[in-house]
């Protein structure tokens, strides 16, 4: 099996400035392709420091992916490190290799810098701008180089990767992984339920991730017949969909928004959204999807009193007799806004997101979330103890998954 | 100045499940603290290569951070490998040094793990978890050891710098960044200004980045007497500013929608928000804001024409005329939402994000943007060139950025 580093290189990542989302993307592509990635580093704009990093990585693996440092500027090191370290000459390519037009202003000063390579190199064209990158072989290592801005970066790394498995056919699948992302049972609980399952933990890997109230389970074989490690996955599979039910609500990258509009398709069913302290980003999670506009058809962000009473026509007794954060003012919500928009299903959001305007009674963190439909309404009292931000996000993602549930049971 | 690694433990990154948001939050925080990383690697879940990283990060560091592997399971690998590595056998800590109440059945499986540290180890202890934290020095080199749970590792860290600035005063500010957002210039017009401006760049380290629309300058610059280094930078920064002028509307953790928020505050302002492509994105933006209910009253997400129509009051004629998508429909849904809701500004945003729903006289990607006053409107037309997310982030951030400017002005 093959095995990998991938390099990140910008001193804006060892500064904290960006966060490195390249070695995700790179990662979980080699993955895919039965690559084994051992190692990413990221590295400062340093000729010295890039070509110790660039040492160590050919010592521990076999194929060395680099992102950044190709553009026009000084900062820019990595093809003359390169070519220095692996004593192959810079040479001009003849073509340009690339899509975009460029400014007069950098044309003259960075193209030279933009077109050269080691030479001996295979040049791995940019569809989308203007530096290329290229892939050399030295002593069984080889090394791709790659520029760091992402929407040029995935284009590159596709095409190589192409090429690479034309030429490491039996490693194609080698290993399998799958994820399944499951909403309201806690990590522990899965966990216990995982154990139970009669799964061969020596040959299937299972590992838990939470985010934003999210349990995500990785599942990964390996063997040397792809047929066989798909067949064990999906042996797994099935025990694990039978174990956790309704928990899953999808897999590898699907989302909670995803899974209510896929639903939403196969039911024909229009939804429309009140919100009131997750501000908009349950309906701007819904929108990230595309074709979802045939079914979403409107979101209220209705944080002040009054355009809770005028706008989706929440009796104004609710809020003075139970507060503004409360059961009735939610189901009031998620009705209204139904009955407003004409949708099947409406969701009504109201509570405390903090830092400030929590009290005894009610603490920052409590949310009430409703579902309202022809037939049915759902309230959900839900205490949640994070900052502004994740208690945001985990309300919306109840939110959505309240949704999911009442699609999947058909009320 | 002391040199630093950051080590993060985890085979969920290496395989690309997750982006690894920890190491920009350690470098961030190290180079605040005047200390200089090198690299940021991480490794899976295996002993054998984390002590390969950690023999090759002692070699070329002096302070190393590792995140990770700190839990009850078997995939736990850190406290096991430092120890052995650095031969400190471990040890039983003797309190708990942990702050949440643990489930039934992960204390009796984990908690002895839990509690373990080298001996001669420096407890850390962990306030909103179960795992504690150790230091320990070798040779001299420092090795902080953290959990891989954002939440408890942020205080761990913050904890260990308390300590380390008590023995390193003199680093405390040897390297001082800022950094300054722009928005509305592009990157290369940015960069032609800064090469004007009357700036040593031998001293002052001068780097932009983009992101979303978001052209950020990184200023940076070392001294080993603080007062010079921060002298030097206030009078880049001076020099900045008078070049770039309203263009730069933040500095380090400032976002736009902070900006705005401050402006309101000041001028006293409200403001409401009409969605259709951005579908409910600026809302949220906005909403992630402590303090803003005082400020934003409301937000409209009017994907359908019903919607734009019948609560945003836009002419049908409008709609008919010159389509939804149009200069007319966008200063009609800014004038709409500021009229329903009684804010003093009012936004209105309509266009087309993609992937679908694109034609050659309207393409993907277009975009008007309105912002009413009670004496202005102004209206853009924009034609962006990324994915449904970006254009969406894109069109949100200039919607935020015209506000700001109308704030900032007066009008």
């Amino acid at each position: 099996m093959t095995t990998a580093e991938i390099i990140t290189i910008g001193t804006e990542i060892v500064l904290g400035h960006i966060v490195d989302t390249n070695s995700r993307y790179i990662a979980g592509m080699l993955t895919k392709n039965g690559i084994h990635v051992l190692f990413t580093t990221s590295v400062r704009d340093d000729a010295e420091l890039l070509t110790s990093a660039l040492t160590i990585a050919k010592e521990r693996a076999q194929l060395i992916i680099t992102t950044g440092g190709l553009g026009p500027t000084e900062n820019d090191i990595t093809r003359e490190t390169v070519s220095r370290l692996f004593n192959m000459p810079l040479i001009l390519s003849s073509d340009s290799y690339t899509n975009r037009p460029q400014c007069a202003d950098t044309l003259y000063e960075g193209a030279m810098k933009l077109k050269s390579i080691p030479s001996g190199a295979l040049i791995i064209p940019n569809e989308h701008g203007t530096a290329i990158g290229f892939a050399i072989i030295h002593n069984h290592t080889t090394i791709v180089c790659l520029p760091g801005v992402p929407g040029e970066m995935y284009q590159m790394l596709n095409s190589y990767l192409t090429l690479y498995k034309t030429q490491h056919p039996a490693e194609e699948y080698s290993i399998v992984t799958r994820q399944f992302h499951t909403f309201g049972l806690p990590e522990y609980k899965i966990n216990t339920v995982i154990k139970e399952c009669d799964i061969n933990k020596k040959l299937i890997k299972i590992m838990t991730l939470v985010h934003d109230g999210i349990v995500t389970v990785n599942v990964a074989t390996s063997s040397l017949i792809k047929e066989d490690a798909l067949r064990a996955l999906d042996a797994a599979e099935t025990i694990l969909r039978k174990a956790l039910g309704q928990a899953i609500f999808g897999t590898d990258d699907a989302n909670l928004e995803h899974a209510v509009f896929e639903l939403l398709k196969e039911k024909s069913a229009t939804i429309a959204v009140a919100e009131s302290c997750t501000g908009g980003l349950v309906s701007d999670k819904l929108t990230n999807i595309p074709g979802i506009s045939e079914y979403f058809l409107e979101g209220i962000v209705a944080y002040s009193n009054e355009a809770k009473i005028h706008i989706l026509h929440v009796p104004e007794a609710d809020i003075t007799t139970h507060g503004a954060v409360s059961a009735q003012v939610a189901e009031a919500m998620a009705k209204g806004i139904r009955k407003i928009s004409g949708a099947n299903i409406g969701i009504g959001i109201t509570g405390i997101a903090g830092p400030g305007g929590g009290s005894e009674q009610k603490p920052i963190g409590l949310v009430y979330i409703a579902v309202a439909g022809s037939n049915f309404i759902e309230v959900k009292k839900c205490q949640f103890r994070g900052t502004r931000m994740s208690n945001k996000l985990f309300s919306a993602n109840t939110a959505l998954n309240m949704a999911r549930l009442k699609l999947m049971n058909n009320c």
